[in-house]
């Protein structure tokens, strides 16, 4: 169920009065979190850009642990990707070490060498070679990270150092997310129970090749390098990269993938099920996210059936869960299937049969044989969007690939969010 | 200068108020347009959608008159696009019909029927044949057009026909448009004078590949078929594909430029200053298309140049000029260069050198060596972007090709008149 809607927002140019939220969309703060043997965090306040909230991160990585990690495709990655990149190509990692504030992007040289120096100091207080520490930031792009202040809180993060410390650090990464991400899954079937938790952060700049988001999953299965960075590929695939707010790709972004191996269990004998559940711990970290954009009203799925190829739904899915338009409609949740179809007819890579395809909102049909569908009547299709969770299902039916595609809504509370003078 | 911003628009759950206008950035309406002998336009109140407004024009061609038209990509065009490019195909127009309020758009068969019937009856008051007619429609997607109201307008419509009624025709053709648009040139150099008067409307929906634009350009020099469609494909490329608003393309977009050959000049006669002529004609009302873009506070040149292809240039420009992170902070006046920055590096083809890389917003260098320019000082950042006109100019320092796009800022106005029930 929906939790309350929070603020009003009176627009007085506005012939309507609307009603926005400060609230994510039918998400519920995690309450417990399993530990995963092998790995444990610290949290600390370090006062990085604001005093008094927790904003470092420290992940220590039992001996013998494998990590594999997918990060942003954006040309202009930021330091630490650069930095964590290169130490993921040389040795396996023993520790991570995430800051919130400030994303050291856009910092040159510089950022690179500050990335280096909290490497290096959560090194010293992990016990490890700064070339086994990964480094992650997220937060305002183009200021240099405060490192005195990170360097110095870093021994007290290490001191604190245990295994159920999950659910603060799902707290810890946080910047503009309204609601800590985080889910755990069991899996049975081997001699021993698996577990797998994973927590995530990010609520705009989010689109597909790792926009704005950090995660982070760790399991004590024991899982073969190779197969480990398959399985995160795979599942990324249809997780984090089917998800879209605002169609910007961060700098930052990062999804991590750790076996500490300490359950015992080799992947082989729960493979299946694993899948499964690792699935299940993206899709709703990545589900997470966007019903927490920034702004967001409405927690929308785009699925589009019948396309010729998977890039064509595709193309087609993102085109509607993109478009403004669309995404102003569904905020006043207006069934405004012209500018769905609309949308639809710009990104089909070929002539579309119009006849054969048909739109249903939330399983209302709307349109079919070219036009609006016969029986359809406007009170249906105002009832259906005046829902939190929108299903907008496009068959082009013109071949048998399909897409979907996870988004929210475009409000006020977006602009003004977005509009406002970074502080 | 900019007209005074006329409406305040309180956010209750801000912590600032922002100012919003519905006037289009430093854009007047044009007080006269030259008539283009050989083209005669009555405009008329058909009482389409609403009352007492011009909702329905007329354009006669005189005999001889050839006509290039270019047409919207989108694959769900709208019935009156089909049957314009079926009877361009076949016989040179005498004379085209546009109606706003609807777009008869999703009207499938019975669409098409509406916009033959169109044709008919306007061939009928101006002694043509139907096929001589182009259709035009603008307005909401999706519902029938009142065809009783249209055909019992178009006798009067002919009635009222006349060739000094352009500035009529630049209203009658708005839809969400706050300014009419329209612009005259006079070119030189032959026997005699040749004017280019063009008109456009269009407000959001907004991007290359004629999106909801409608514009209608004509002139009495003499141009071959071949040449006229040539300048017209050439023209359009540097002016109507080169913005966006919005992202979206529509289901209605024409461009159509008309040559009476009244003059007696040839074009070869006056071949550059003509294209010049032209080129201005089509960039100005491009541009106001912008100006005028909805809940537009900014008018907005982004400039790329540096990349390796003039695809890049181009892909780089378009995703800063889409980016709802940038708009925002364009409607902020805030100089955000880190969301520019990062809308860049996803967009870039290939990996960067950012130490090439700079970026200046109206003159203010910003980012340079891989970094914020040492010597930016954040006042000249918020002075720069404090103009109504902003230029953001990337060089990716890659290679020789660029590439511009003309943008608008995301308000609140966008979201509140996209917001809003369909009414």
């Amino acid at each position: 169920m929906r939790p309350v809607r929070a603020v009003l927002v009176k627009n007085t140019s506005s012939v309507t009065d609307v009603w926005s939220s400060a609230m994510a969309v039918g998400l519920e703060p995690a309450t417990e979190l399993a530990p995963v043997p092998g790995i444990r965090i610290g949290t600390i306040a370090a006062g990085i850009r604001r005093p008094g909230r927790l904003d470092l991160t420290l992940f220590e990585l039992a001996p013998g642990s494998r990590t594999a990690a997918v990060f942003t495709r954006n040309q202009f990655c930021a330091a630490p990707v650069t930095v964590a990149r290169h130490h993921l190509a040389g040795m396996p990692p023993r520790g991570l070490v995430i800051n919130t504030g400030y994303a050291n992007a856009g910092t040159g040289d510089a950022g690179e060498e500050d990335a280096v120096a909290c490497c290096r100091a959560a090194a010293a207080a992990l016990g490890c070679r700064a070339e086994e520490v990964l480094p992650f930031s997220t937060g305002i792009i183009g200021a240099r990270l405060p490192n005195d202040r990170i360097l110095a809180a870093l021994p007290q993060a290490a001191s604190v150092l245990a295994e159920d410390h999950w659910l603060d650090a799902s707290r810890a990464i946080m910047t503009t997310d309204t609601v800590p991400k985080g889910i755990s899954r069991v899996v049975r079937g081997g001699v021993m129970p698996v577990t797998i938790t994973g927590i995530a952060k990010g609520s705009g700049m989010i689109e597909p090749n790792m926009a704005t988001m950090l995660a982070f999953i760790a399991t004590d299965a024991d899982i073969p390098q190779a197969l480990l960075q398959d399985l995160l590929k795979e599942v990324v695939a249809v997780s984090f990269n089917q998800i879209t707010v605002d169609g910007d790709t961060s700098t930052n972004d990062a999804c991590v993938l750790i076996a500490t191996g300490r359950s015992g269990v080799p992947l082989k004998a729960i493979l299946e099920p694993f899948r499964t559940a690792l699935h299940a711990v993206c899709e709703g970290l990545a589900q997470a996210l966007v019903r927490d954009a920034e702004g967001a009203t409405k927690f929308v799925t785009v699925e589009v059936s019948g396309a010729r190829t998977g890039d064509e739904a595709r193309d087609v899915a993102y085109a509607i869960a993109r478009s403004p338009l669309v995404k102003t409609a569904l905020f006043a949740g207006d069934p405004n299937w012209g500018r769905m179809i609309a949308a639809a007819g710009r990104a089909a890579h070929k002539s579309l049969d119009t006849h054969a395809v048909s739109l249903r909102l939330n399983g209302v049909c709307v349109f079919r044989d070219g036009a609006m569908a016969p029986d359809y009547r406007e009170e249906e299709g105002v009832a259906a969007m005046r829902l939190d969770e929108i299903h907008i299902l496009l068959n082009l039916g013109a071949g048998r690939h399909g897409a979907r595609v996870w988004t929210s809504d475009l409000s006020h509370e977006y602009v003004r969010i977005n509009g406002e003078y970074r502080t």
